[in-house]
């Protein structure tokens, strides 16, 4: 249990009609108290809210407290901290007279929210100030609670407090993060299935069995000299076999979580006047509604995005491409590549009577790539009779289905004819990255990675179980297994790792 | 009251730790109970929060009255149990089948607080709901919202439901609009002081007072034909004399409280190189800490801003200005006046090197204004001796003092001495402007010109009386006056006064 208070504004950045900020702590009911004239905190029931005032200089004037107490005061480091943490527009400092200040000054009209360990989200004693929503008065209030003795928190740090407290396993506390930055309805499910407790769940019960042949195993040794065997080998070779498929299904699911959770790239390539931008207009005035920019914060390109059944769409530098009509001839095929190379599906347009087949046989298969669907979209079919369409497209599939590619659209992306069916082959993409083994999803990065070293070290248990290891080995090898296991749910997480994780977490979380 | 419900996110927009939508209105408990996993809302008791779920498609179970439906209850019943031995805020899964059951989709889980009226905000019946403060997730709670027949809430209108509902006055209400929007010390307490019911209360005394005498003017006309005097005239010249003298004192306060809710314009004037942009960095850097550059959204130009004593003085488009080292030889004496009109400070800068006291004396007559304190400022003081520098000031001060200003300072800004003195005179403007008569400050431009009609119309009454007018006349100013005055709390203000207050306010508030 953390032996310090701490509290952060918990809502977004900027003027709303409320404010919210967090206190959690030993001492949240008391330093709250301090500064609130209303209900008394310390005698409030749980989960209840209370109407009343934050003064400044409470403490002083209702109880005289030490000498100590009254002249505690904010350091710098603390002022730079609340102004950080407030990101001000006008800036303006806290007056350093404020710590020495006798009478009571009403900051801000309130409602407080008191919940008590250990109910509540970090198990540890919480209350919430819901203030009128100005970033000043949250300075204010801010630099009282400081004043009082709680301390500035730091990103992440009350979720960090709710999986040291054991309220929640370190991937829950990933999902909290994850559901606050979620942007879309998949990315939104998957967070919160995992917020359930999918993903450990799943692992847990496949670890607890492995935990009881490692015991077994580990019991065998100490009947060394007897040649013992407590632990079922069989049993466990199959254990081992089903944890192998089930680690293998988890890390496959990365592929389908990741396009849920941060979308798919698409590329659309052509030449100059191929269609390209109407073709990206086409697309997204049916979605007009759906269809934002992202200057992202976290991403450094700005995007269109198309959300087609919850997933996004991202076409990446779509800005740059509609700039520089034929990024293939003008820029040569090195710029082309960088494009392609992060991209998961490349729409490659093109229209007969300004390519020649081999032109599109050479780009595909120069582009072709293991994890790149590339379609060919035939676009400007209204200009055209379909047997010079069929003569044309026929030699394409010829030469290049199945191995380079297996889809070929029809296009007209001035008249909106075909775009259904280009939609339909994004949505299907991502249907098709869908693990049916598995109906729980990887989206996390770390996870993907512990996963991976999980199955190694599982794989090394096989190897060391059928070459006939010796028992002492095999007991080392299976421990290794159960720490990377447990690595997911964060039972074996260093604090480097832990640190890594919640400093990502924004502020008040 | 109102017949509907109405819902809004009261949080800034953007990402954040924790995300408030709001709900008030009849059907504010029957609508959340409908999308609310958890506790019964409508049983709930007056402010306690519930944790649960926001789920769609709860509803349409519930009102199929089958078999499946009493079976929901039951498992709703046990739900609730659970949750009641483990009440957590978030991360605990509850019964995994609830969101699968019947196609009900899991939204969010959150944390509900309940306000039964007439103890809250808007004296409604009101619900708000805490979730993960993804704006994605907040588009679709308030989806869920509207589908179960609460309606998205227009800008202010909860406030406005609150003025409705006699919960505050007009004055009050828009102090709460000012309160979220300060962004400093001098704008917080204004508009708290207001809350409180600051200038209503002052007012609402003598208007109380007032509406005495008019009954009994009133009365007098029932006895028209007996000649006979309820009101003592004596009295109520004494009343609107001490109304009349309050109405100025309030009025006056106007520019005193628009300087501090607004902040002071100031321009920095002089020749090229008179060392206008090194003043104001040496203003800045003292201040480095609090400075920053405000691209307003309700303003229009680009300001620097300084906070003295919790005070903003703005420096208006110096940006432009230090691009144009001499406005009034560049671009001329016009542009220059555009400049000094908006400010209330002018610091005219000027070294007696590259100037004549002609030019200064001729400037300062130029631009002299009324209501434009000028500020004589002698830059580069280290360069001269005290006697060059006393013989040019003494014949400016003779010329100026005290019809065009009084104020001369000499400063180095390359030194940074004298910088202390600029500041001093720049809050002691601010200062001066304090009338000690009011300690209720009026802030807002409607307050002003209500005040002015309420006092043209207690000088009307003035003049009625002093001249004998027929009592008929009389009661019909009085009654003028009186509903000048309610106009200030609401008393008497028409639908499209109370339209254009409350769209100003922000969604959610």
């Amino acid at each position: 249990m953390n032996q310090d208070t701490i509290c952060a504004i918990a809502t977004a950045n900027g003027v709303g009609a409320i404010g919210i900020i967090r206190i959690s702590g030993p001492e949240a009911f008391k330093i709250a108290a301090k500064i609130f004239e209303g209900k008394n905190l310390e005698e409030a029931k749980t989960h209840t809210i209370h109407y009343g005032y934050i003064v400044d200089g409470k403490s002083q004037v209702k109880s005289e407290k030490s000498q100590e107490e009254r002249e505690k005061i904010i350091d710098d480091r603390q002022i730079e901290e609340i102004q950080n943490q407030t990101l001000f527009e006008a800036g303006e400092t806290i007056n350093p007279q404020l710590s020495t200040v006798n009478q009571t000054e009403v900051i801000d009209e309130v409602m407080v929210s008191v919940f008590k360990a250990p109910k509540t989200f970090t198990a540890e004693d919480s209350v919430e100030i819901s203030f009128h929503g100005s970033p000043h008065i949250a300075k204010k209030i801010l630099e009282v609670l400081v004043k009082n003795g709680a301390r500035l928190a730091k990103a992440g740090e009350f979720t960090m407090r709710a999986f040291m407290n054991g309220r929640i396993d370190l991937a829950q506390a990933e999902s909290i993060a994850d559901l606050i930055a979620s942007e879309n309805e998949a990315s939104r499910k998957v967070a919160l299935n995992q917020l359930k407790g999918g993903i450990t769940n799943e692992i847990s019960i496949l670890r607890n069995d492995l935990l009881n042949f490692t015991s077994l195993i580990e019991l065998e040794l100490d009947f060394g000299e007897e040649d013992v065997e407590f632990a079922d080998r069989t049993a466990m070779n199959k254990l081992l076999l089903n944890l192998r498929h089930k680690l293998s299904a988890l890390i496959e699911s990365f592929q389908y979580g990741n396009a849920l959770k941060n979308g798919v790239e698409v590329a659309i390539i052509g030449k100059p006047n191929a269609g390209k931008s109407t073709l990206l207009n086409a697309l997204l005035k049916e979605e007009r509604a759906i269809v934002s920019e992202i200057a992202g914060t976290t991403r450094d390109t700005i995007e269109e995005v198309i959300h087609l059944k919850g997933t996004a769409f991202r076409f990446v530098d779509t800005a740059g491409l509609r700039e520089t009509t034929d990024i293939i001839e003008k820029i040569g095929v090195t710029k082309a590549k960088e494009k392609i190379a992060s991209a998961k599906v490349l729409l490659y347009l093109y229209d007969e009577h300004d390519s020649t087949t081999e032109e599109v046989i050479a780009f595909v298969k120069e582009f072709h790539r293991e994890d790149l669907k590339i379609v060919l979209v035939h676009n400007k079919v209204d200009l055209t009779n379909d047997e010079t369409l069929n003569e044309f497209d026929a030699t394409l599939t010829l030469e290049l289905f199945p191995d380079y590619c297996d889809e070929l659209l029809r296009i007209s992306a001035k008249d909106q004819t075909g775009i259904e069916a280009v939609k339909t082959v994004l949505i299907d993409y991502v249907e098709n990255l869908k693990d049916q083994e598995s109906n729980v999803i990887i989206t996390n990065q770390r996870h993907f990675d512990a996963l991976q070293k999980s199955l190694q070290s599982v794989l090394q248990v096989e190897e060391a179980v059928s070459s006939g290891i010796h028992t002492e080995l095999l007991a080392y090898e299976l421990r290794n297994a159960l720490e990377q296991l447990g690595e997911i749910s964060g039972e074996f997480t260093n604090d480097e790792v832990l640190g890594n994780i919640f400093s990502k977490f924004c502020i008040g979380k």
